[in-house]
This record gives structure tokens, sequence and C-alpha cells, in this order.
């Protein structure tokens, strides 16, 4: 599928910027730069990939891969001054490409014939672990744990996604309905501040 | 054996426990409170099998594990505020966590016939890995390295259990031993605040 | 080669040094300081290995690898308070460990018929990761996104390396040639603060 591919492309490239812009917020240098870009665009899917022992990882496989992230880190240095001008494109491509991972993760799981629940789980792995990993190193809790509703949409694309494909629909149906839910409930979620119950726990006692 | 089962369990759900209070301390949203609880209570296993390339991974093959953490998880949302009344219990399903997941990490190493060396470490890396990974997510050094005997009771119950093997004893009577002596070990730590030595530097010249 | 295998070995005590240093200035206790000088020793090669599905690890193959780490951590506290006299010795042993763990990174990778470029990338994991997840367990954002030139010396040491066997050039020669290249590089670098330019962030708009 050439426009999933297209999208997956977009997604990574999305990711990879976040990961810049979070380096260039702790001042790292260029070496820091490239390693956080990378790391949050394909270590979603490296951490799937080492925890279902699916060898070899797709960046070793395809090592474009590296030089797609790598030069989206350059690029985001060059043009650091413009890019909030552009929010609302880079928050598209960052909810396509939390949708797009998600569904490629689970499409993996299902491949190895992993049972409905691992498949879920892979697609939200392979969508948020690479975010995480940013945040882990850039020493702040993963945004994650109490943004807008992120890891839910993963969850949710994943239902949507193992359901359709379950009831026996076509594989470009269920793909576009699960594309199609999840970038508008991210978007809405980010529009309107959407995001799950917090839980607030104040004693100190264990 | 279905009380060593029973005791993982315990152990299980306690540290999924920990976890969720954790995220609670940090104001984390439900999505984070399932995510650090099951990281806590089951990323040391996953620790050791990746390390040791022991696949699949306990919760791969297993997906109901995912489901007791979670519940685990949601229960303590519901329950916390009455949480700090059962202190004691609290305890001593950790202490049992502890060294129960420590004698399972050891039988993993023993099957795959490594070392005893490894073998030890295995058990420690299970017993204590997710709690060190828990305490990286909430972006704090690692209690693991300061608190009271923790991977020292770990080790301790690793090496009880491996000579008792090695001596031919019952394995019945060697995990009964390594159990109740590693429990007594880390309640009597907790007691008194029995801990390592700590080793105090503070010059920065490199 | 012995010669190599006698650095390799200095190498992982210096890098269990720098370890277990880090520990003592967060007051961590002996288990900490053994955990944390063994993981900044051994760890690059652990990620390298995990990613490259590259089965078994270093240290499970030779558990001795683990006695030297905690061997040199427990020295480093016993000896802490006349270390900083030697810090040209460390230095330099630090700049020697970089250069061969990527060396050697780069030998496993080659082994397996990796292409080139994940030749290079394998010898900066096992170069550098060790000192950041030294630094993630310390809570700290890893000096190697803004340090001097390490892991550009372990890039372009890992360069050297895969051109030098590309052009047929003998192994030693080659290896000779990467280690002293890297090593200049590197103290030179120390010296006199090179490093690479940094990308400053301070919009925070996503």
């Amino acid at each position: 599928m050439t426009l999933l591919f297209a999208l997956y492309m977009a997604g990574l490239v999305a990711s990879a910027m976040t990961g810049a812009l979070a380096a260039g917020r702790r001042s790292m240098d260029w070496v820091g730069v490239l390693m956080l870009a990378s790391v949050t665009a394909l270590g979603g899917g490296s951490m799937r990939d080492v925890l279902l022992g699916h060898y070899p990882l797709s960046w070793v496989a395809e090592p474009w891969l590296l030089g797609l992230t790598s030069g989206a880190a350059l690029v985001t240095v060059l043009v650091a001054r413009y890019l909030h001008r552009l929010r609302i494109t880079f928050l598209v491509l960052d909810a396509i490409g939390l949708v797009v991972t998600t569904l490629i993760g689970c499409d993996v799981a299902i491949q190895m014939d992993q049972p409905v629940s691992i498949v879920v789980l892979a697609g939200m792995i392979t969508g948020c672990v690479g975010g995480v990993l940013r945040d882990v190193l850039c020493n702040q809790i993963p945004l994650l744990f109490s943004s807008e509703l992120y890891a839910s949409v993963s969850v949710l694309v994943g239902i949507l996604y193992v359901s359709g494909l379950e009831l026996g629909l076509p594989h470009d149906v269920v793909t576009l309905t699960g594309l199609t839910a999840g970038l508008a409930l991210r978007l809405l979620a980010v529009r309107y501040g959407w995001g799950m119950p917090k839980f607030v726990y104040t004693k100190d006692w264990f």
C-alpha cells in the first residue's frame, strides 16, 4: 500500500522532529540531536521487536531509515526558527505518525500469530514508546503518562483494526477506518485538551 | 507447586500496586497508572528474558498477566485512600514478591543451563529491575541503589537456592528455605532500617 | 590479538570506575556501586547484542567479566580519595576503552554480515551506550549528548576501521590506525574542550 507507506514516512519524519526539538530545548549538540531524533522515531518499533523477539529490527534491515531520521533532524536544526508557524501541519503529521505506526506494529504481531491482546499492545508500544524513550533521555517524566489522549488513541486504533480484521472486513477498509478514527480523536483531543482522568496520590507511607 | 504460584500472583499484585502508587504521586493519568504498574510488575522478568534471549516473554505467552497487573492498578486507584492502613500487609506482599520472583528468575536460567553466577544474577534481575524501571520512568534515582537491603536479599536468596540444589537437597526444601530466609531478612531490614554501607564521593574531577 | 585484549580489559576497568564514581557522587550503597559500574562497562555491548539479536551476550557467555567490573568498582571505593591524582591516567584509560570497545562492536556486526552503516553504528552503540545508561540511572541528561567529542570519535574510528578493511589493508594496520587516530582525537578534544556545535531551541509550542 503506497499511501500507508507515504504516511509512515511522514510519521517517522514528524516523530524525529519532535526528538530534535526536545534535544534543542536542552541545548544538546548535533550528536545528541541525531540520536534523540532517531530514538524517538525508531525506538517504539525497536522496543516492540526486542520484546517480541522479532529480528532483524526494521532499521537494521533497512539502514536508510536512519538516514531519513537523521535527515529530518538536520532539517529541523536548519528551519527550527520557522517551525512554530507550521504548528498545525506538525500536529497533524505527528498524529498521522502515531496512528500509522500503531497499525504497522499491529501488523508485525499479527504476522507472528500473536493473540489479540498482544497485537493491540504491540501497536501501542510501536506508536508510543519512542516518545517515552525521548523523555527519559531528556530527564523528564514521560509526557505520555499525563498528557492528552495519546496512548488511548493508539489502543483504540488497535482495537478497531483487530476487530475489523476478525470480522472479515476488507483490509483497506479496516485500515482506513482506523486511520480516520484515530486521527480525528487525536486532533480533537489536542484541540479541546481532552485527557484521561488523573490519579492523584499524596501519601508517602511505603 | 500451587503455593509458589499463589505467592507469585500475590507478589505481582503487590509490585503492580507500588507502580500504581508511584504513578499517583506524580499525578499521572490512568494510562500512566496502568503502564507503570505493568512495567513495575513484569519489567524484571522481561529484562531477564531479553538479556538471556529467552523468548517468548512471560506476558507475551500469557497475556492474562497483563490483565492481572492492570486489574491491580485499577483496584489501587479505587482503594488508595485506605491503603496506608494495610502498610504491614503491603510490605509483606512486596517482600514475598521480591523473593518469589527471584526464585522464578533463577529457575529460568537453570532451565537454560546457565552457569551458577548467571543463575543468581538472573534471579536478582527478575526480582529488582521492575522497581528500577519504575523509578527511571518516574524520573528519580532508583531506590534500589540506596535503600534498605533489597537487591542483597535477592542475591542471598539466589545463592541459597542454587547452593541447595547443587547439594542435591529436595526442591521443596530448598525453595522453602530460600523463601523463609529471604522474607525474614527483608522484613527485618525494613523494620530496623538495615542497609548496605554507602559510598560517598564528592569530588568532580572527570 | 593479545594487545587488543589487554586494552579491552583496561577499557572495561576504566569504564566501570566512571560508573562507580558516579554512584558515589549520589551516595549510593555498595549494591548501587556494583550495578552502576557493571552497567556502565557492559551496557553498551549488551545493548548492541540485544538490538542485533546477537546471543548470548558477552557477560552471559563469560561471567568473569562481571567479576572484573565488580572488582574495579570495589577498588574504586577503596582508593577513591587518591583517584583524582591519576586524572591523566584515567582519561587515557577511558579514551582507550571508548576506542577499543568501538572496534570490538564493529567486529561483532562484521561477523554478522551487517551492512557498513550498521557496522559503524554497532561500534558507536558499544562504545557509548554504557555511559548513557549510567547517566539515565543517575537521573541526569546523558553527558554524551552535550560534551566534548565522544560519540563522534567513536563514529570516526568505526568509519576508519570499516574503510580500511574494505580497502583490503591488513587487519593489524587498520586496527592500529583506528586506535591511534581515535585516541589522539579524543584526548585532544578533552585537552582543548573541542565539541560539536550545539542546537539551542527555546520555543515551547508543541
